[in-house]
């Protein structure tokens, strides 16, 4: 994204006004979140396999574009596809350096913010990472989906992977996406929104519990998976 | 169930046979897995409530008849109905002392399995749990639903609850509806079927991993419930 990369700086020349009444806005940028499509999966794919870079879990990254398309956006003329929000969900973050158009969808009104930057976000994979619409490029994204609490009888969403990339971070973005699926919920009625994080990870610890959120200290995931999965299949 | 409290002892004294040459199959139980209907909901719910008992969190309890039937079973008329294993999904189990018949069913044909036990169960709770069919009890059940791993570009399975009455435990009736949902799983093609269990649970931990699944130390759950979620609302 050259524009964001290198967005006008502070003080216009053509400014008129010979004192500083202004209050400084920095550097510009617009976002938006919205559902991914189809269309988005070459960057989802992406989006993916630099999270597994950053966790260091390349090793269980066997992820492919095919394998995204068929299992988020199978073709709803062989199976009945529930609505977004009842599966597999996911929002992206765009970012670009002009507004977003107000786009009213069925399903979910897309978020849109104005940032003003200290500096410009230099973004090194913008190519990459281009949109069709408004110079934009995508930033995050979160993959979401419904769980459900016996105790309370309502459905709540658990959000599986949460992602900002490098160059976008510290800006808010990550809450915004986690805000956004919070909002979404609470909208619905739903009961819960929960996810899981590394112990060793404190940032993150505190970040999650400034915005509310409870860590569940005694609870572990049991994972049941590969050959030992495969197992059961004749039992 | 009065008749596996009381069922026929282990010799007959109508056996022609003078020498024990059969082998002593002790107290015969029949068993049957099938999907959870709209006329279970009764029974969930109760055993819902057992469930909160029995893990001291009755104060957290806030289900009913109807919100369980809202949730779990919408009125297909009012919301398209994903077919079984694409949403909230319930497993019963029942349990009693005649056979069950062989019914196939087009999402899911019952698991029907015989027993043989030392010692025959009274069960307290038999008239509260009784089913329409066969002379049946529910002794358990499993509520599960579709989770996405991007890593593996696979859904697989969240179990939430897992559950088996109290005279009915330690006789494989958990490990059964747990196999139930694996297989359910490996049939499917997904790739992994996850649970949380508390730290403290030893014997639970150990039996999960004889089951062949690995227990994650380092992560923790997070949650955003309550006012804590609400305060989304509006954002």
């Amino acid at each position: 994204m050259a524009a964001a990369a290198a967005p006008p700086p502070p003080s216009e020349p053509t400014d008129p006004t010979p004192l500083q009444t202004k209050k400084p806005l920095g550097h510009p940028l617009f976002s938006r979140i919205r559902l991914a499509t189809p269309l988005d999966v070459p960057h989802l794919h992406r989006l993916i396999h630099q999270m597994a870079v950053f966790e260091r879990l390349t090793h269980l990254f066997s992820t492919t574009e095919s394998s995204l398309f068929a299992t988020l956006f199978p073709d709803p003329t062989a199976t009945p596809t529930p609505p977004p929000f009842q599966t597999f969900t996911v929002f992206f973050l765009e970012v670009s350096p002009t507004p977003f158009p107000s786009t009213p969808h069925p399903h979910f009104t897309p978020i849109l913010k104005t940032h003003h930057l200290d500096l410009p976000i230099n973004d090194p994979d913008s190519d990459a990472f281009q949109t069709c619409s408004n110079d934009a490029v995508v930033a995050g994204f979160v993959l979401f989906f419904p769980n459900y609490s016996t105790f309370l009888a309502k459905p709540g969403f658990y959000i599986e992977d949460l992602f900002v990339r490098e160059c976008y971070r510290r800006k808010g973005f990550g809450k915004m996406l986690l805000s956004a699926v919070a909002a979404q919920a609470a909208r619905m009625g739903y009961g819960r929104v929960e996810w899981v994080v590394l112990d060793w990870n404190v940032n993150a610890i505190k970040f999650y519990e400034e915005m509310g959120a409870q860590v569940l200290q005694e609870w572990r995931v049991c994972r049941l998976t590969g050959e030992a999965l495969q197992a059961y299949a004749d039992k």
